[in-house]
């Protein structure tokens, strides 16, 4: 199959989720082109990360500890624990500033179709977790989509036949947004949320 | 900047063409979640690459060797240089089974907007190529787009001005296109190129 190192190079870039040929070829070409450093800069990433970078042995998130920082700081909230579908997630919410508690990363979403299930989410893992005696708040924090609802859902029946507090973010208005320019599913939402 | 493994690799896959932080995200959770032998061979091949690639000295194509395979080829038909922006442009040609000269790759084409000059495709080395004695026609396949034409027509009349013969590919309907759903500027190219 790759005859050349440019032909191994566009295959390895073509694996990539939302690669195709086209834009493996011209990842390739500017690389070889324009940016050697940054190739062999985004070849050292690469293999670091791939050595370094594993689970956090409480909130599953990346890291290169056993636990990661947000799970080890004295500061944080520990009755409260939020459940995000992935790290970006969690960034988001940390950059919001409204949140103080700990946090436990799913890595993925219930997607039955794909194959995707309890196991492949940590959902036992979780339970156990949020099951630890100080928890007292499970704040479910997936997305508001079809997958996102249904994994909230499953985890929000499995936590409270144990006895747990769950809780969901607010659906609503984004901040910011004129009410004329909502989608109209969001302002039902809003109202049915309404405070 | 770079904290952690994992920001170091966001880093470095944003600094891509085309990658912003959201799909560097999702790159490097997926290799990490799901493929880090996929990483590794990345890395593999971005060593390679960028250790073992460099320009052909007779077209300026990526190869690893002095010369590269095409020009090497005593089958192709020296008195024919095509030019083209790219190795990708040079594959389809090359796919077309239409064509067995030699080529010239100019790894990009003129766009005075962008800082990118008759230095930055070779134009000088591409004339003392076609001056050999040998190429008997130049054949211009640069893009029909608005750089693309622009660059066609430098390097023809630098490549005439040296007396050379010089053509450019056809413009016309697509093979496989119905009439009506022709846009009217490739029809009223095909009739000007009609034969
Ligand atoms: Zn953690
Ligand atoms: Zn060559």
């Amino acid at each position: 199959m790759a005859d050349t190192a440019l032909d191994a190079l566009i295959e390895a870039l073509r694996r990539l989720p939302g690669v195709g040929q086209k834009s493996a070829q011209r990842v390739a070409f500017h690389l070889l082109q324009h940016d050697r450093d940054g190739a062999r800069r985004l070849a050292h990433a690469l293999d670091v990360a791939a050595e370094r970078v594993h689970h956090c042995a409480r909130c599953h998130t990346f890291t290169e500890d056993e636990v990661c920082p947000v799970c080890r700081d004295p500061e944080r909230d520990a009755r409260l624990l939020c459940v995000v579908e992935t790290p970006a997630d969690q960034h988001a919410l940390e950059r919001s500033g409204g949140y103080r508690g700990l946090y436990f990363v799913l890595m993925g979403r219930l997607s039955p179709l794909d194959g995707i299930g309890a196991g492949d989410i940590g959902a036992a893992e979780l339970i156990e977790r949020a099951s630890d005696g100080t928890v007292q708040e499970v704040i479910l924090a997936t997305s508001f989509t079809a997958e996102g609802e249904v994994t909230a859902h499953a985890l929000a029946q499995a936590l409270r036949s144990r006895g747990l507090k769950v809780t969901r973010l607010a659906r609503g208005v984004p901040a910011g947004s004129e009410i004329e320019y909502v989608d109209l599913g969001t302002i039902a939402h809003a109202l049915v949320d309404r405070r």
